[in-house]
């Protein structure tokens, strides 16, 4: 039993720059998954949390109670370690899909419970869908079988883990809280704790596609979450990662699932391929297993085994072929230079408009929809080049797509040097 | 027509510091009593703006947006001058009773359109609603027709007036948003500069009692409300008075009317008769009448004429006895010395806590509840003499009404000396 508080007594707290006690964070996080507290009231808690911040105990404290706002799930049965990926949202991010099988085939069991896209962002759940019969939603049961006869299941997180969470993500969706760092934090983390893993990764995503635009506040996400898995005995480790430019060469659903495939093949882009192993040898080393080069199991072909497996497992046809946009437009160069600048926001929202993402939850996605990237920030273009291929099944979209990329892609003198960003910018572990 | 904006726009504007622009404004106080705006986007707006400030040109914005959701009154029909005043609620401020009348009786139409009370403060229609036969509820029309026949109304304000401010008052209330100078300025002055009054007197209360519990708050309301006036085309004058000790001798709704009666009798507190003298000649300066000294009108008689027609006029019974409380309880002092303290927010919440005051505007609330206070602070007093009278209809009531007391009502050493608070601490007058 929680000790009885007040809805306005706890906005008043935090209003006035109060550290909220454990008592009043219980309270507050069951009274709003009752519905006791109102959407209103949380609201404005939402907006005092992310101006006036909450230290650690609160976000671990709020964390336990969106966690015990729910059931909780339980790998401890599997004869494998798990180890799971989390990726605070980016554009091209196809990481997940090479990622899960490719740790599988190491030994490892990957629980990678997804989510669908909002806004500029790409949904894993998104992509997987573009493959014909493939389907997300599987039992607790169907995860612990999966995980055991397979060793990756890719799907949507059920709706018992963390109800609180569920409810509160919809709620700052609409009201201009979701860039809070406490919300976030404990927004993910209860999540991969109630799912039970052992063992975490989290790719934390920095620069203009990201939620995060700046290094340090990336990093103080990256502490808060590592810090929160620790104490709650998961083994945490981030990797803070560029942003700034869209990962791979493709941003739309069935395109980056193709290009995940080329990766299990043993091609697709460098950048892909390089995150993919970088987050692939922090699971291994995570979860304890140190005897296995992820690199050999993608050149041997046992990545792209699991894969096959994993996606037949949920009804999916690896072989089928990936849907086909209708309609394309290029963006070509209007002049010759150095590509200075392909912006990772302007391409998410490209490929947004362009019918890949969705602009409310209930909205469908099209699967072909996206953009194909023909060259990366260095490369030098010649005047009539193709730069980007914009891909959609209804024409009349391209107008405010090719908006969207205006101030986006800039073409600079011949001869401009492009330093490049490194892909991985910090490494976070528990101190 | 305003131009087009989204809810969660206008949030994050303001969130991140920028000042709102007119059209943004325009559309969210629109949009929210239409409804388009929900209830927990505005409230998360309302604590934004409360932590985040607003700007002059905003908060005017903000004002006559709200003016802009309602009707406005026109009193200018009128053969007499108009005044109004307005408190921003204490304890005991039974001031507007006897107020009202006195400066009718100096030829100044009084329209004193008011509300009932909330929380520790009581209301003007609370009070007057204890006298048997009066009527709050009047028609514009008869509003017009008494100021004209008797010179002063005390009503409720319609609901034609300012509705977006009715609506976003009741979330505020529940959303710990109450407290945000930008709203409160904007919420009273929506009000008054729809009403139609030409002058206006503002009584900013200051201290435990008050919603402003420093100088320097008091202060920067009271200069954000005058200039909203003043730019309105309203005379506007601020007085910042004390609210560290509860005024005159009584907070309860049938206490207070007596108290009233004993002042516009010649005789009452000094307190109140100083404040209502003080306040009466602002308005009278406001309204451009300087050859009527209210002092006079008090002790002829005139001013209670007016009183009894205008109470008469909404069908209540000057002559009839007020309600008296079933139950009494006398709090006495338990050691000989100087009453040092008589914390105005103690005796607010005693007199709420016995009944005087409601929790919710649903709620009722009881004519003869309150306290009755027999010593002021710097008064000798003596071990066992009563100080205070609490009255109630439940004697059920007295033992929390006590333990709101318990630290408010302080006796010091013999000899102890008491340094008086004036009554009024400053005026603001438009620069």
């Amino acid at each position: 039993m929680t000790e009885a508080h007040d809805a306005v007594e706890v906005i008043l707290a935090k209003r006035d720059r109060q550290a909220l006690t454990d008592s009043q964070v219980d309270w507050v996080v069951d009274a709003y998954t009752r519905g006791v507290v109102a959407d209103e009231q949380m609201s404005a808690l939402a907006m005092a949390i992310l101006l006036n911040g909450m230290d650690r105990r609160e976000i671990a404290r709020w964390t336990a109670a969106m966690i015990a706002s729910g059931e909780r799930m339980d790998f401890s049965s599997l004869s494998r370690p798990t180890a799971d990926k989390h990726s605070t949202g980016g554009v091209g991010d196809k990481i997940t899909l090479p990622l899960a099988p490719l740790v599988a085939a190491c030994g490892v069991a990957v629980p990678q419970l997804s989510g669908r896209g909002l806004g500029h962002t790409g949904g894993t759940l998104d992509k997987l869908e573009s493959i014909p019969g493939w389907r997300a939603d599987l039992s607790n049961q169907q995860v612990l079988d999966q995980l055991e006869g397979v060793g990756a299941v890719i799907c949507a997180a059920g709706t018992g883990l963390a109800p609180a969470d569920r409810k509160l993500y919809a709620l700052r969706d609409v009201t201009g809280t979701v860039e809070a760092i406490p919300l976030i934090a404990s927004s993910i983390m209860s999540k991969k704790i109630a799912e039970g893993t052992r063992s975490l990764v989290l790719d934390v995503k920095v620069g203009s596609g990201a939620f995060m635009k700046d290094l340090a506040s990336a990093r103080e996400l990256a502490e808060t979450m590592v810090a929160l898995g620790t104490d709650a005995g998961v083994t945490t480790v981030a990797l803070l990662t560029d942003m700034s430019t869209p990962l791979g060469r493709t941003a739309g659903n069935g395109m980056e699932v193709a290009e995940a495939v080329d990766v299990l093949s043993g091609g697709g882009p460098r950048d892909v391929v390089d995150l993919t192993l970088a987050l692939a040898r922090e699971m291994l080393l995570a979860a304890g297993v140190d005897h296995v080069d992820p690199a050999d199991r993608l050149a041997d072909g046992s990545a792209m085994d699991v894969w096959r497996r994993m996606i037949m497992a949920q009804g999916g046809d690896p072989d089928a072929d990936l849907p086909q946009a209708k309609e394309t437009h290029v963006l070509r160069a209007t002049r010759t230079g150095v590509l200075t600048t392909l912006d990772a926001m302007a391409v998410g929202l490209a490929a947004w408009r362009l019918g890949a993402g969705r602009a409310r939850k209930e909205d469908p996605v099209q699967a072909a929809a996206g953009v194909e990237l023909h060259v990366r920030p260095g490369d030098t273009v010649t005047e009539g080049q193709g730069l980007l291929t914009l891909h959609t099944d209804e024409p009349g979209r391209f107008e405010r797509a090719l908006a969207a990329l205006a101030d986006g892609v800039v073409v600079g003198e011949p001869g401009t040097t492009y330093d490049a960003t490194p892909l991985v910018l910090d490494r976070v572990a528990a101190g």
